[in-house]
């Protein structure tokens, strides 16, 4: 695997970023802030965050960086145990919708290189409240799977909800989706994997918002979002790895935690 | 050590637990609801918990409790290594008030027996915003150390700040207050000293609430407000070593989480 790749996966990621600020700033009616940081050891990334009165709260973060893996990290990751260096480049997205009737929704896909390299990454939503397109949602994810492995779905369904599971309130934070990582098998295919995730991930936001965005809700339904995002912001504080690898290293602040939801109560 | 020693102390948290709960209720002119819980091994406790115009979100709870420590936890506890047995008692306040120009308030003390027998605890508040007390605050924790042994007090503020420390932020969660442990030198004076605190605790609340309660706030001191909850609700999932026990060894979720604020802000 060469840098050609990585590149490839980099632009990718660049142009599915800006599809979807274009996206989402038209169905808001407001602009995202763009904000660059640099990594401590090379490279960095673009937070692009909105506040508007359709998405609460967004974020859309890409990201390339390169360094070395400390010693105690080398053991951990693929393909780093006899050689440190690595590049990673990834688009991180975080949606927090204003009405309770539109799940929040969350997608990421990276790309990583050490001796060896691999696609990883998910999504999924948390509705706090009855979602009509739940079905629709997950049959749609099923199709890109079986697509290009039809023996890979339920695993990665299984590996979403058991990675976003609160075990201290035994309840799921959201309603899954998918969730993969050491993806690594042709890389044209897994490419369009990526891709396809990706184009699915940006064609279901824009539907969803475009047919809910407008439906009326109470100040009871406001208030079951603001406690179901409490276990959000419980999940992403207690078990997210990526949260946790940030803080531990010392990321960027901001964009580590871009994505806690704006608001929280809990009762 | 004996049985009597944690029965006095006991008793003590039980009256400071009913004192509490009868000012702050009259303060707010709201109720507190009481709900019993029972310990895994043996024991259990009591959580009260105000939600009010006043207090935005407060929480009471006391529990004694006794049990067997794991082999793990064994090495960890001062005099639990050849004997795993242990008896615990105590009293957490958590008090969100809903003025911004009001801190939120934190305080415990406890006693624990295991072969070897202690006190611990402290006090700690958290403004948003310019808090004109704050001088005769600490000066009064001071004075209360300072009569019970004149070298502790430096050791106990420098105790809370490096313990209220988010690392990730690089900002204290509060304006700190006093910390202690392992407080074991002459029972009597120990217990003197934890009353002490209780008492000042209790006296602190009541003249802050009524000298502030009625003071205006903005929707700008508000906001504020909120967000420096978030880095409340950031320690305590983060960080606290009382909320990290309690969820993985499994206690009671209502009580562990109380001290979380009621709504908190990510901007």
């Amino acid at each position: 695997m060469t840098d050609y790749n990585f590149n490839e996966a980099k632009n990718w990621f660049e142009e599915l970023r800006n599809q979807l600020i274009k996206i989402v700033s038209e169905i808001d009616g407001s602009d995202f802030i763009k904000t660059n940081w640099t990594h401590r050891h090379q490279g960095g990334g673009t937070m692009a965050k909105i506040k508007g009165s359709v998405i609460e709260k967004g974020g859309v973060n890409i990201s390339s960086v390169s360094g070395k893996f400390s010693s105690q990290m080398q053991d951990k990751i693929p393909g780093a145990k006899d050689n440190p260096n690595y590049k990673a480049t990834g688009i991180s997205v975080v949606l927090h919708p204003m009405s309770p009737k539109i799940p929040s929704m969350h997608f990421n896909t990276r790309y990583l290189m050490t001796t060896e390299q691999w696609f990883g990454g998910g999504m999924d939503i948390t509705p706090c409240m009855d979602f009509k397109n739940l079905e629709l949602y997950h049959q749609g994810l099923k199709n890109i799977c079986d697509t290009h492995d039809s023996k890979k779905y339920s695993e990665y369904k299984k590996w979403c909800d058991d990675y976003f599971y609160l075990p201290h309130r035994k309840e799921a934070r959201g309603a899954g989706g998918i969730f993969f990582d050491y993806l690594k098998n042709d890389w044209e295919q897994d490419f369009e994997f990526i891709m396809d995730i990706g184009k699915y991930f940006r064609d279901f936001i824009q539907s969803t918002f475009l047919e809910l965005k407008n439906e009326k809700w109470s100040n009871t339904e406001k208030d079951l979002q603001l406690i179901k995002r409490s276990r959000y912001a419980e999940f992403n504080l207690l078990h997210d790895r990526g949260t946790k690898f940030g803080l531990e290293t010392g990321g960027n602040i901001d964009a580590i935690l871009m994505s806690m939801p704006p608001i929280a109560k809990w009762d």
